[in-house]
């Protein structure tokens, strides 16, 4: 028939700070605003992982969603209720921006969807706010 | 100017299962989860037709929404408030997933659009869960 | 403080028909319309379950989200995925409508909830229809 | 005419924990869960602000939604982008949930609506969790 | 079983201008903001229209919905795609708010609806501004 | 890493009405309907601006999003609240439609991002109806 991309939202809820230890104090806030504030805050999380492919013809389905479902759920428990910064070792070295959580979600999640092609993470920080993200390669 | 996609939504709802004879119940139960008990059960789908080209410049449309509208309701028509696996032909030889329900829809809107160019149907099952079709060559 | 009420949002979805025997077929179709075809069709129900009371002073809340959560999907288990005037029990003698159905799940869900008092549900059969039940005695 | 209720939405990100310093370790876990963990997590709050009254003859309106905007965005920034735990004052003494989030912005807006009466709060932790707040005399 | 309320929505669009002549430009700007400029501006609107009652018994329904939508769509022929200043006869003496509009559409809609009670109209102007009206005796 | 796109939405309110001078008042109704009423209607539009390019190493942005919303609030101010063929010099030869209007804000937009490419935009003027431009070398 071809190829059909399925999409399914996730949700989780986590905080995070923008801060560079080797800016000072003026710079952090001028280029991170409210995001440099040392407490941190958070937002929920909302995210959406495509998978592309011929959908077997057996079954109708590209994925079965109970597997989909329970490797992206088996990823985003390190991330869920936790501080991005201090409970995570993905941000020592880059800032927890969307763009960059998504990065980190694709190498985590590709390397759980044995046989399906994660074609797309969509990651939602707010309603109005989102990246898209489609590997290294891309 | 350059192309421009125009996407609209409509909404249907209808009933499914999912079952193979030629499996064990034990074997559409494993896969099929409880998609496969006998009375079937339903959705709320949303469909999004995207239909492409340089607008007219007489009247700065792709399309008429008017004909969009007319053409994509006249298929519509034959699934709404329908069990997909007993009111329509389309699933006897496969099952009624999102996947296969969204080749189905493609083939039958794109025949309606005379002169118009689909170029992709975007079909949620639920708020969060949704297939991308792009047809058979995409 | 004051009463507080919490709104948690559930999801289901199932199937139904609207049918009477007692009527004619034309009686059944004028009324019914296409909720009267004989194989039902479906939809994604989406359901609000409010709590009312003073917080726990202790823990600050009205209800711990985690027995919400564990009562309500109880009873929702035998909804979900169900053909609801085939596969349950409550239809027989009514029509499955959001009106009769909000009935039903306020019946089962106020049993559960001990110690906190449920003040209101909310039903959506769709994204634009929706019913609010406040129990018999309201 | 009769009373009219304006609502207006607004948006805040925050993070907070919840924990109680007289109760064990395990207590803590098990009746708060993942909010008990060290270094808190954060959302996206959505607050529904409900003001009612007679519409101004002379304008139409119940309230100027401009003077709205500035009290209730006036008494936001004390809140949005911080951890309420740590950043503000109104969480020593009980959990930041969001029962008593609502009540600690009902006190502090109705304060602001000179002239205007606060009818009721709507605060979105998330979009399948809310509560609505009335004031103490409610 | 108790009362219960159904809740419908409805969708139109229109363009507005709030302007007091016997104000000066000034005033009107400063009360009004840019909803004074001379041309007007526009809206998506979406009416939700509460009925409350006791279901029929024999139909489940508080209101047959075929009813209810070929009322209210019989009302708002009269306001979609219209200039509420300058196509309606419902606002030369007062200023076309939301609060305003949504008592109009009272009034014609509880004409149309013999038999059912209107029980609340939730007017939408955009999705972070609505109000809600019960009608003149609430 | 690879390269990322973010995109932010924007609101505003406009009105607008499609009619050709050179045409006949029957044919303006014709093709273009309730849109060819002489005094306008108007929509709440939604703009989503969506800039590409590999994050900065050194704050993990594509684009610093307060100099995003900065540039296109900028360009929005000359739409928002107007009505878009009396109010603007963009639609004196061609129709304010969805799809002129998308290209009119691309290359206004375009213009401002100065180091940031500017991928796709996509414009609400309903919910359920939306263009997606790519600029006129797409």
């Amino acid at each position: 028939m071809g190829p059909v991309t399925i999409s399914r939202r996730f949700d989780f809820s986590a905080s995070h700070r923008y801060y560079r230890d080797d800016w000072s104090e003026e710079e952090n806030r001028r280029v991170f605003g409210l995001c440099a504030l040392p407490n941190g805050h958070g937002h929920n999380y909302t995210l959406e992982v495509a998978v592309s492919g011929e959908p077997d013809p057996a079954t109708g389905m590209v994925i079965n969603l109970v597997d989909l479902k329970s490797a992206v759920e088996g990823v985003l428990v390190d991330f869920d209720h936790k501080h991005l910064n201090l409970d995570t070792p993905w941000f020592t070295d880059r800032q927890p921006t969307t763009e960059n959580l998504a990065a980190v979600l694709w190498d985590r999640i590709a390397d759980t969807l044995a046989g399906a092609t994660l074609s797309r993470l969509r990651l939602y920080e707010a309603d109005d706010l989102y990246v898209d993200y489609f590997g290294a390669t891309a």
